[in-house]
């Protein structure tokens, strides 16, 4: 199922895409589940609620028109980070390929909707573009052994956009969370798509072009560590809870990987992302 | 006023501590308000009815007998921390001491309450500990202009643990964050004391003993960048809102800067800390 929520920020309701591309309905889920949230996530009996609703066709349709989609998860836990874990994108940025998960965090208040205006920070000249595959955490997961399927705890995934300041990243001393939790730093969305709709995370595209031209053109098969190693690393470090976002890292293509003048991130920027069958954001960049 | 909350974890209500030392009574606050949150932070009238209630002698008491306290605001939003802000600190790590605050973050899913049990994480040879003056925020800040008072932010402050393995911190690669997130790793409380009863937040004295013996016993005197100076400094980086904790670092004394063999922690071991006027924490720990 592609789960989201439609309405203005903060009060956003529940909603279904029922179908695909062009044939493609939304429909209300307000009067079936409160919300998208971690509670939902851990319970699938409300999920087959939503699967036999619309089955039956007795889900009301809303009409999209105008309509802001807000991030597909409310109350998002915490959002854990993935650094340099695409061969490609390590290597642009001269590092070696990390021998085990470089792990940060965002705060979940940075998270937006697909489509939200993101804010260049005040001072900032090397705000950075990142398309990143997000894993949503559908049931607690601590300690997973190893010969449990970290899968089992994903209840879905999302397009992630990972904006980041390189100066506050990396020159400004201290962790890189200095750089990764400026407002407005997440777009999430703008679909929840049910971890059974995605049979294997290790073979989807991401895509990302700035001002319509073509920057990131990856595939999640150029993962370091794929989908199942970092739930399982996580689980020794940090318990992960329902309503968790695990944001899995970058392919090559952002701007600090380029020849000077590096092309970051300007007021008036548009910058566009998109996941195979996880659907697609558009953000334009304003000043803070 | 020294707000707390009582109860089993997950079920605390609100509660005020009314009075000093020997003589101080508990008093229930859930008549009053629905609890201590970031709702009731930026509330100015509701922080004056409790005021008015406890003046007018119209809150009834609670019988503290084998009360839980858990930790003193319910829904934390984003915990940031300041490493290496004592100088004493800095110098038993053999850092020199910073030319800006070094940020990192906790999940708020690690706030515990102020005598719970802290679990060493499995496999964790380097568990540590860290008492810290921990500033809640009250009102939202984002980007505090050079004339404004920064502390006119903060809605108060309350003894914090930020408990830490070194290893995990250090050397597996990435950021601070992976050694600062596992369960438990937050202890919060007993109070949260409101601004107006800490006039001048660099004249608290901290301390923290582990089996009884005296580990750490600082000042916030000692602080490389004052309260008021981090709070505007991370609002440049981030926007803090009403319910976020800032952890403002820790004095000398951890495990991290004694002599070989380092007398990290393990199951079995008792921590106490406490800041003047802040209270006190107990913590056992145990494995996880």
């Amino acid at each position: 199922m592609k789960l989201l929520r439609v309405g203005t920020a903060g009060s956003e309701r529940p909603a279904l895409l029922d179908g695909d591309g062009d044939r493609a309905t939304l429909r209300d889920l307000s009067g079936l589940v409160p919300d998208i949230d971690a509670a939902l996530l851990a319970d699938g009996a409300a999920l087959d609620r939503i699967r036999a609703a619309a089955a039956a066709g007795e889900l009301p349709e809303l009409d999209a028109t105008g309509l802001r989609v807000g991030p597909p998860l409310a109350r998002v836990g915490k959002v854990v980070c993935i650094g340099l874990n695409y061969h490609g994108h390590a290597a642009e940025t001269g590092a070696e390929p990390p021998a085990e998960p470089v792990v940060f965090l965002k705060a979940a208040d940075t998270v937006v909707g697909p489509d939200d205006v993101v804010l260049v920070p005040r001072g900032s000249r090397k705000t950075d573009w990142e398309v990143e595959l997000a894993v949503v955490i559908g049931r607690t997961a601590r300690y997973i052994a190893d010969d449990e399927d970290p899968l089992a705890y994903v209840a879905g995934y999302a397009v992630s956009h990972d904006v980041s300041e390189r100066e506050f990243q990396i020159e400004r001393g201290g962790t890189w969370d200095k750089g990764k939790n400026c407002e407005t730093f997440n777009p999430l969305g703008p679909w929840l798509v049910t971890a059974d709709e995605v049979p294997d995370p290790q073979a989807l595209g991401l895509r990302l072009w700035v001002n319509g031209e073509l920057k990131q053109d990856g595939g999640t098969a150029d993962q370091i560590f794929p989908v199942a190693e970092v739930v399982r690393y996580l689980s020794r470090f940090m318990t992960l809870y329902p309503g968790d976002v695990v944001n899995t890292g970058t392919p090559a293509g952002v701007a600090m990987g380029q020849p000077e003048p590096k092309p970051y991130l300007r007021a008036g920027d548009v910058v566009e992302l998109e996941i195979d069958g996880l659907g697609r954001q558009r953000q334009e960049l304003k000043d803070a």
